[in-house]
């Protein structure tokens, strides 16, 4: 794709909200980035334009067959003012294996980035400075058909849409307690789980809301055909030292292959600690508790990077793990990953790619 | 719910479509109906306005969430000029089931037919009166908070929108041919199979694709834990009558409790024919269809009412049904489904609702 963004800026640039209460995903920049698809025509008309509603057809299809995918990525500013953003091609890649899957047409993961570049210049006032804010950046594409059957749309828009977003961990990393879900089931093989659309979300709700009315933060996903296998903590991947070595859950087809995932991955064969992609069983789990070898447990994800768990509630056992602190690796592991980010530690991967 | 629902009409009436090529859901007629609602608030401002786009902002959850349930019924006009619809206060009772389990506040199913009959009365020019059509009708409800963290909308907007559609059988009834789906799963028992939101329809697309290249018109669903008992065929319910006795998957959560599906479980039972509700392997199927006895097999749906499956693929193993015609059953409990819905036969059962 060698298309041309055309760029209209904003006349009635929007004041900035406080920086001190950003909170995620509820403020949005000057400006955003579209694009449209028609079939025979492939995507089309690459533009950044104000930011603001747009008029939709009560029959467009997302609303009715939720053919859409989705990404999420961060924009960090560093303390010498330079603008860095983590990965951002992965996700352009991802997008498409979420793509294949719900029928989407694939995207041009180079020109998607260069949007995504070309944007984030435009808005780089609205990235917040203080310690674990960032702007969060939200790439999307939509089935826009006015139509109802049940088939692939014609048509689709694909959309990044900018949000600066406070800290995650405003108070310091506090471990959090999670509920085993012993009924609902996010993803089953064969399923849509290791793509990035609206309805595995939808269909997490419902459980994360139990989970809340029982005290819990978060659930832990189960697989759906034996129930037995643990998959995901709510939207994120999940890492257990058990023993030294760091087990997470292999990509089977209803897990999201996370970028923090991978990152994490990564980071613990550098530094030569043993990490295995595998089945683990809940029950493998709370023998390691029982046993005194389950040495830490954390999730990986875009936004809180890393979120320690501190205790596990299954079938009525709990397991407490490290007495609900975070661990040592789990620690060293969010230094180096948000360091890496926001320009502080040495970027030895090549993951940063600065914005300019 | 006393709500009063304000009527705005429409200052320019479109033009009518041409009746004998209306095909589905791509006409809309002049008025649709919205309902907001706000927590804290409940439901609220019903109204009919003129039907038209709608501004939403880029980050309305709906799109990145899939938070969102819809319905399907149809209205039909009659030889003598009556409005009938079919059981509509059954898809209001089931839009509450689904909305359970999308966590989406409930709505008052008598409110919900009363808006519906408003607005089907105000648009009844708008039906079509040949052989065979409807005016089709999709209530929805989507979520709306303009918010980027995963949880459950504080606003949401329930609409109603109308599509004059064509016969779906313009040409008689022919039965088609199904492949089983070997690969893809639908749903799974803790997921969302047993309700009616989009995230179902756009994890279905996959298969339905490789279907059609592969010269089929639907796939048959297997379970998504043992791959191995039948669920539903395309997005419909599905009936086998095997050696004289009707069975089709019982409701265990993975499969929509279609309004068609009760409907004809009832005629049958009416008509002194075994129905049974059970799991059905894929194997039993096959090896009633090399012994001779599965007779008839057809899905169920609001679409087509009645779709006969002319043939079954199963790992390159064809079942060839009633060869391929369409049964004496099928065609029986259509003409008494489409009979009474278009005001031909006379309702025993309480079905129909006429609009005044």
């Amino acid at each position: 794709m060698s298309l041309q963004i055309k760029i209209e800026k904003t006349k009635f640039p929007k004041p900035k909200p406080n920086q001190d209460n950003l909170g995620f995903g509820q403020y949005f920049t000057d400006h955003m980035f579209i694009m449209n698809y028609t079939e025979g025509k492939g995507w089309h008309d690459p533009r950044i334009v104000p930011y603001g509603p747009i008029p939709f057809e009560p029959s467009t299809m997302v609303f009715h067959y939720g053919q859409a995918v989705f990404e999420g990525l961060k924009a960090y500013k560093t303390t010498d003012g330079r603008v860095l953003l983590f990965r951002p091609r992965k996700n352009m890649e991802r997008i498409n294996i979420s793509n294949d899957r719900l029928c989407i047409p694939p995207v041009d993961p180079d020109f998607c980035v260069e949007a995504l570049k070309t944007l984030v210049n435009i808005d780089k006032d609205w990235i917040p400075e203080a310690e674990g804010t960032s702007l969060y950046i939200r790439p999307f594409i939509i089935a826009t058909d006015p139509y109802l059957g049940v088939r692939n749309s014609k048509t689709y828009m694909f959309m990044i849409i900018l949000s600066p977003s406070g800290a995650y961990y405003p108070g310091g990393i506090n471990p959090v307690k999670i509920y085993v879900e012993p009924r609902y089931v996010r993803a089953v093989r064969g399923g849509t789980g290791y793509a990035k659309t609206p309805g595995n979300y939808a269909a997490s709700l419902k459980a994360q809301d139990e989970a809340h009315n029982e005290g819990y933060v978060q659930v832990l996903w189960l697989d759906g055909v034996e129930k037995k296998y643990v998959e995901e903590v709510g939207s994120m991947n999940v890492f257990f030292k058990i023993n030294g070595e760091v087990i997470t859950p292999a990509l089977e087809g209803s897990i999201l292959p996370g970028i923090t995932r991978a990152s994490t991955i990564d980071l613990l064969n550098h530094w030569g600690v043993k990490v295995t992609e595998r089945r683990l069983s809940i029950q493998e789990l709370y023998e390691a508790s029982e046993n005194g070898t389950l040495e830490e447990a954390f999730g990986t994800g875009t936004a809180a990077v890393i979120s320690p768990i501190g205790e596990l509630s299954w079938e009525g056992k709990k397991m407490i793990i490290n007495n609900g602190k975070i661990g040592e690796l789990s620690q060293k592991i969010y230094d180096t990953i948000t360091g890496i980010q926001n320009g502080r530690l040495k970027d030895e991967f090549g993951w940063t790619l600065e914005v300019k």
